[in-house]
């Protein structure tokens, strides 16, 4: 049987859209892999009314029912008096809170050791309801509340996500693996399987039997800025006899190397590894996105080792100063072009003195479209100095990006990672989603 | 009054966490501008008796219900069937749906014009609960559903943001503001304004009147990556009175020169807006941020007036060829220090032949610290070559980042980008948090 938990999140500034909540989806995603299901996400404001009674809603759904906020010491703080509310209207009686010692001492001594007089509204954090416990918080002033009601488990945490996690970690997942093993064990497994450069048509329809509803394990695709992704669930026995695994193997086969890696892994960090293999390095040149590859090679960690530097060569003349753009090429065939791309990931290359090299220059918007060269215009080029082969050869291909600046330039810097990656492994061939052909339309 | 909405977003992928909700903060903050208040919002699975469910108990608490998301073709997507059982709920009936033949017509058109033969799936998309109407979509197949559930007004609008938004903004916004009008005008009104260099304590008790929780117009603040955010709301007369534009700049005057910008602006368009004024330019040179600095500059539209480019000297034998870094510095003091800091910031605008030259040197992690030097140290350095003063001045400045690789690297960029504007604005001098004093202590 599936244990069932679900996610409530507090605060006016997350139900007006001041701030982005994120709390839910990481402990959805953390709940999941140890086999428990988030049915239900709620967002509601700093009401007490309000919190009760989705408390008690949600209480009376699932088997685990997790809130994160408002327990900090403000007057709009109001998770402790809708616990209390919700445990009272459980036992037909009004909620109450009373003050916990222990909480009191801790708080006390967090802000004594820092040496800052405690204000006394700090004092409401250490108010307990009744018929509930605090829970130690070791990175902050504000305790968790753990209770029951009726037959489901109630946690509340701090909404500071550092907080919420490591509290998260200590208090929640125990009791949340308890739950998964009384109940037959993990019931379900998740695997997720990453590419860049299909389209998420064109990767769909080559996973189809995965993704037919009733498949177990089954197989979903979601794509962001030129990554799809699939996100395969396998339940019941099929989460535990290796069928999971078969899956993504099989998504796997149907991408080719198109799939870069699963789960955490990153397309930087699939890159790395390729280099980091070959002993090769890369330098980038980078026009529209303007620093956003190199930005994107190293956030992986460890890039240092493949990844060598490059040139921000957003005006025309850097180009030609700093990487040996030809100036007259530049004025003939214009900085968007293919000419200027080649010679871009050329010049860096050779000055780095690396074997790979990467450019990008193109047209983000909002402005300087134009008929022939539409916003979302990108041309990015791949320089190869393999040693000892034939010399250097370097491509560079037109996409066509969807989007506002912000997007294009996220496509640009991803696809530009994967070509790199693609080159290395030998594949510099193949062709990509949003790459026009030759006659100038876009591949499938 | 005030006229009060919900958000509900569809789908397995969201509750189960495997990719982030992003609709409902947008729908939220929209509303919120014309003057309706989100008080929650919730995510559900792909699950009909769920999603009528979540539809009706709803439109039971708000005006307006906006649904996201399960509008797709396949067999997973049953917002259209939730939708049908929440208005038989309503009156008593199943729930039904039947084709809408001019839908219909729309897709086969749709797919038709891009030569494409339909699966006979999209047919799905073109029905219709009863008793709703379906709402064109101009960019997918996906058409919207509007309804009315006892008096509350539902629409169900397709996930992809782009599609979403573009259909709010057609079919939702026009109703909203009737809403609004109908309740007898806007009751509420919301402004932001952004900060960097301050603390949020700092930052917070600085403007603490607007904190107080019976304030009207009544501040909060938000911090992410050393952009600290107070968010200011008005209700009633306080929100078409003038009182809300006043605390914003009440908000300034307590900020001073760290406050850079309101709403939508970014702190790279605050930047541009004061180099574009003294017609100034700016290079950089990027270690450990990779690129980040100059992708933050060039997100702003426009950034090619007063960005040249700039170097990505990741590795330590880049710094010293192509920006002039002495070698026997680097080695005497490390790459991270105030000298190779300052070398790499001068090096930058005197090959690009910027006023400005800004650079980037630290430790991100995950490895990589030392007793000395611990994960998060980073030394940024502002160059001014100011013509005609009394030649070149350079000045780096060390700073302790918290958290993970990521986010050192993020608040490194904006920390840069800040120190660029607050020195072109004549305030080289102003210490940022996160700055170590001389005595190696942080600043508060």
């Amino acid at each position: 049987m599936t244990t069932r938990a679900a996610v409530l999140s507090i605060g006016d500034e997350l139900t007006l859209g001041q701030i982005a909540e994120c709390n839910a989806r990481w402990i959805a995603h953390e709940l999941l892999r140890v086999g428990v299901i988030v049915s239900e996400h709620r967002t509601v404001a700093d009401d007490r009314s309000a919190i009760a009674a989705a408390i008690t809603a949600l209480a009376n759904q699932v088997a685990l029912v997790i809130v994160t906020g408002g327990l900090g010491p403000t007057e709009d703080d109001l998770t402790r008096e809708g616990v209390a509310d919700a445990l009272g209207g459980a036992r037909q009686v009004e909620g109450q809170l009373a003050e916990c010692p222990q909480a009191r001492t801790q708080i006390e001594q967090r802000f004594a050791t820092r040496g800052i007089a405690m204000p006394l509204s700090n004092l409401r954090q250490a108010q307990c309801p009744v018929g509930a416990t605090l829970l130690k918080n070791s990175h902050g002033t504000a305790p968790g509340i753990a209770a029951q009601i009726d037959r489901a488990h109630l946690f509340c945490l701090p909404g500071p996500p550092h907080e919420m996690q490591l509290m998260f970690t200590t208090h929640v997942l125990p009791l949340a693996l308890s739950l998964v093993q009384d109940a037959g064990g993990a019931a379900v497994g998740v695997c997720a399987v990453h590419s860049c450069g299909l389209s998420e048509s064109l990767a769909a329809q080559r996973i189809h039997a995965l993704m037919v509803r009733t498949a177990n394990p089954l197989a979903g695709t979601t794509a962001s800025c030129h990554v799809v992704t699939a996100r395969i669930r396998a339940t019941g026995n099929a989460a535990i006899d290796g069928s999971l695994q078969r899956a993504a193997c099989e998504v796997e086969r149907a991408w080719g190397v198109y799939a870069f890696g699963r789960d955490e892994m990153t397309l930087a960090e699939a890159l790395g590894e390729v280099l980091r293999a070959r002993g090769e390095c890369v330098a980038v040149a980078e026009s529209c996105t303007g620093g956003g590859i190199g930005q994107s090679m190293t956030s992986a960690p460890g890039s240092s080792e493949w990844f060598d530097g490059g040139w921000i060569s957003y005006r025309d003349d850097f180009k030609c100063e700093f990487l040996g753009v030809d100036e007259k090429l530049l004025q003939a065939r214009g900085a968007v072009s293919e000419q200027v791309a080649c010679a871009m990931a050329l010049g860096a290359a050779q000055r780095a003195n690396t074997r790979w090299g990467v450019s990008a220059t193109g047209i983000a918007g909002p402005t300087g479209g134009t008929h022939d060269k539409p916003i979302g215009t990108v041309w990015i080029a791949v320089a190869d100095r393999a040693p000892g082969v034939d010399g250097i050869s370097t491509r560079a291909r037109e996409f066509r990006f969807s989007g506002n600046r912000a997007s294009i330039r996220q496509s640009t810097c991803t696809t530009a990672v994967q070509l790199v990656r693609l080159a290395a492994l030998g594949h510099a061939e193949l062709r990509l989603s949003s790459e026009l052909t030759s006659s100038g339309t876009r591949i499938q």
